[in-house]
């Protein structure tokens, strides 16, 4: 049960980042769906290292294969294998790590944990993992395509360090336009400074992700313990190095008076309520308004970085360690298609779970 | 699967705010766990509302009922099924309640998804659902108790609006003494005049709630899907009126070099790993460190307020509602105790996970 | 997950045989469908015992309350707790029970398992378990009563000891006119002479029963490990005291030539397959064909006998036991009503998760 | 959840029978368990078609392959990918098996259930999904040889249509010296005449399975919903073409009394019980007593045989069918192998989950 998220549309993910491949098992997908490798093979492609100075160097193709559950390019109700062979690793010596614990990082609980550990990039802890998720994600988003067809799920960067960007300047279309996936230009130009000067200097900085799914109809989220705000909430503290997650108003809803909390409520043409405000990100009671889903999460800094940390070594002596290597001065940016692929995975997980206990036995307005 | 959480140590909660009682059971307990009412009574005592002027005047005594899983006061590993009566359910009009829409509250999405609610008091969404949680987690402590002897939980409120504690007065012995469980006094003398005010006025506000975990052994947590802090973020994501949860530094981590954020290792009298500081939380790559477990969550404010709010009506028209009636001021000063019972309840749970899974093979230092 | 059963429609039971009461939580029922008291416990009045000299004379009113899970008579969708008292503990004296090991019984297994057991009744391993399962399979039927108003599921006995029923006289009509549930009058007759002759010589009897649902659509049954068969063998071999499950021919299977087993498919006038033959008891390649549902269970003779029997004791001393008590000689013939329930809970879950995964999707003839 | 079983150890399968490959995830397994190909491989060679004119005459290699998992040639906690190429798929005509539902097949509650189905070779629905389970089955093996290294879980072909073995005469011995698995010599060359017989015939037929679990600790199964018998029936009801399960006496138990049935409770000289005959098939209540574990199971006689059988086509005409093709005149002899593994796996995951659970917190006799 470790490595699976999701109740009907279920995720399975393996795969340490220097072993022949990784991948995931997807099941419970609706039969019938339009599904070849070129409809996950962009997903992937967003998330690709490489592609830019602010993100690691290491070069993987990505290449996704599809090896079940589809039958002439459509989905057959099977589970889905996809397959992404790891073809960067470089013969490096690991001996240093496999000796010392970096501060940050798995090494340290993975040892505790289980005895033993595979240090070659991290095993299993490794950001490459991420590539799994995002493959499923793709197979949730062309489900979606067919199910929900209204629904547009994206992310962008919002927050690099100290600087956020201009809520004001958002614009959806700047965001495939810079290598942040910032929606706010300017902010990509300081950030591009910004980052330019911490890689530079052999560190790293934090990010925070907002992610918006809009034509989510209401009525998805199964509550008390399956909400759909804890699946999120869940689905992306999975994510390598988050260390919040926030819906709506997030954190800020601590300081909010409940006049200026309250999201107002209004008939709208369409015969579907409409509100004055989403404090609530969409979701109340566990169970999505029809409202945008919004929700953010912080990714720390890269912990692999040049300047000398102090650590132990597995045999307790204490000493020192500088982590070298192709690392993301902000890992904060690739975690953009990640969120994406994990909102779309558990939106499509609770369009089923509500189909299968409710059917169409919804209720209405008017 | 829906009103369940927990992996081995698994807890099903059910009931209504109005019905005739709620409760939960609780599955996957170990064996041979001295358990009687008394020791799952006071975390209830602690919840129970109307004990101080700042949380809803609602009368209940919440008495908690063994009705299985026991025998001769010892646990049999069998399942604990706990009662709680409802006894304070007002004869009350809830005609417009069942008419109108209350914004922030769950009524819409209620509908929406299930053709029907139970109006009364917010039926299975009322915050009296926590008490089932509270009950379960005297039950995880009861076991922590036997099994991990060392390990101690416990919540405090850090914020109520704009008004944060000064951490630096931070002292444990003052959180009982005070009716917001603050663990800085003179914080709490600030929430008493803000609180008497909002009050008053017939408005609310929201709180952040802080959990420490102290003597949590390394190892616990099952990457990458079951991670200690993503159980964590989905425990208490779905708290009532829950819209933030961080981990260690949280989203303040977005802003932090990775040259601050690293926590360095060193070694400790003990045999065991130290830190310098604890940005993680006390968890790495989804496993305990042996550090202190820091959570936090954010709590929006009481949806029900005496201001006038603009709202639909089940057939589409545009009103106005107050929601009059016995509500918190600051649901979040009540939500300490939920959160810490949440917390009890994953760090069980996964203390048996790793013991399954695992054994004594885990790694040592030296 | 010890005590659960069910994927969406999901069964929690708890409570021993001489707590003060016991019961179970039923999550994940559609919503809007008509449930009160009246509609669940015709079906425990059903297994009810000491309604005949044949079962237990231990009497229990095994009156139902709906505790949670309903509003004006209809489910909510939330989870819905029903409760049992146990009324008829006779002050007893377990401390011979408690000392030794009844052969065929629990109590040594439980013993050895958690280091400590509830001796009075059997404790949880008591038969009593199973009206809450019992309880839960009338939720099941009123659900598929609006949902699959066709599916009609009905079990019965077919034999006792060495003497099965006469197929050729398979009458449903007198299955409720005789105390053992027989649909063969003459049968019922040799079984009361039979049963009479075992009872007075303190010895009991094992049995097979056979359920049969009709009406239940092609299509559900998830394959490969939630194969509608593998799902009913999983619930009926959970029944106390079950030994054997097969569906359709069974372990006669092992018998049959491919061409004798082949179920030939023509066309129906309704548009829908039928079939020559039902050798697969409705069931190919784990997916429901259309066909009758057809189960069979062996059930062990009660263990509580008169003859003596060697033994041992908890400190391991050799000794004799014998079982006095209110026991049933044919503990097979109250397995009817609790196959039935178990049978309807697995139809009603797989329509569920069939309608989550493939909605309208499915294949038609023609 | 469809295509995954086991609680803590467990198995999620993928693929088809002509896809280009197949597979499983093992999640769960124990850390620091040594495991190469090899010690998976021999498991898959003894499941192998084409060894003996008895079993198709398909070649497929059947070479696992270890993608993740484990580290220097031992398990590290993470999921372990194992992957099996398909590469016998001959270029075959499969137009007619689209356009026609071969009776006792799942091609026509495929079609009902999904609305399209990969008619190739059976598509998921192939006993070639068995080779993943044999191959989790390994990697169970190789756990439980350093968890319980005592354990010899064992299978042997007991029946042959109508003809079974002489008990008197089993000899473990004998098993793999015959191409049927059977423990007497004597059957196996009445067997060797008879399939000889139905094979030339174009015919097939069902066969039973015995397995034996010996060396397995009192205290395995968790009831009473992961009971120990339960989950074995569910286990081994998933296998292709099962159609019966029993544990102990089976089917049987309905015709003995209760002084038969008991089996009677001695001393044994190394401090546990030993029995006097088991009748319980080595389980009471759900849990393991301490004696082997006996489990049957029924396998149908394989569908694809060359006399003609009426059908229909996906567009409602009637017709005829004959499926020729290298099939196994008794699918039954395959299935040893399989039912061993499943075996395997179930019995590692409930000593995972009874470590979780209770510990070392047992009972003990005297």
């Amino acid at each position: 049960m470790f490595n699976s998220f999701g109740h009907l549309f279920r995720v399975t993910t393996w795969g340490e980042s220097h072993g022949p491949a990784l991948g995931c098992v997807v099941d419970g997908c609706p039969p019938g769906i339009p599904l070849t490798e070129p409809d996950i093979q962009p997903w992937l492609d967003a998330r690709r290292p490489g592609q830019s100075r602010f993100t690691t160097q290491r070069q993987e193709a990505d290449q996704v294969e599809i090896l079940s559950g589809t039958y002439e390019g459509r989905t057959t109700g099977t589970p889905i294998s996809l397959l992404i062979r790891n073809t960067d690793q470089r013969s490096k010596d690991y001996s240093e790590i496999a000796q010392k614990f970096r501060p940050g990082h798995a090494d340290l609980t993975y040892h505790l944990k289980y005895g033993l550990r595979d240090p070659r990039g991290g095993g299993r802890s490794s950001a490459r993992e991420t590539a799994a998720r995002v493959a499923a994600g793709g197979v949730a988003r062309a489900a979606l395509a067919i199910l929900i067809p209204a629904a547009r799920i994206r992310g962008a960067l919002v927050q690099v360090g100290p600087h956020a960007i201009d809520r004001a300047s958002w614009d959806w279309d700047e965001v495939p336009k810079n290598p942040f996936w910032s929606p706010d230009p300017k902010a990509a130009e300081t950030w591009t400074a910004y980052l330019d000067g911490l890689r530079k200097s052999g560190n790293s900085v934090g990010a925070i992700v907002e992610l918006v799914a809009e034509g989510v109809p209401a009525g998805l989220g199964a509550p008390i313990y399956a909400k759909l705000d804890s699946d999120i909430a869940m689905a992306l503290m999975t994510i390598n190095a988050v260390k919040g997650v926030e819906i709506g108003a997030g954190m800020a809803a601590a300081t909010l008076t409940g006049s200026e909390n309250a999201d107002e409520i209004f008939m709208g043409n369409d015969g579907r309520p409409r509100f004055s405000s989403n404090h609530a990100g969409g979701i109340l009671g566990g169970i999505s308004s029809g409202q945008d889903i919004v929700a953010r999460f912080a990714v720390k800094p890269t912990s692999s970085i040049l300047t000398p940390r102090r650590t132990i070594t597995v045999t307790g002596e204490e000493t020192e360690i500088v982590t070298k290597g192709r690392h993301d001065p902000c890992v904060g940016i690739r975690a953009v298609p990640v969120g994406e692929a994990m909102l779309a995975c558990i939106i499509l997980d609770h369009f089923l779970l509500h189909r299968g206990q409710v059917g169409d036995a919804g209720g209405r307005i008017g």
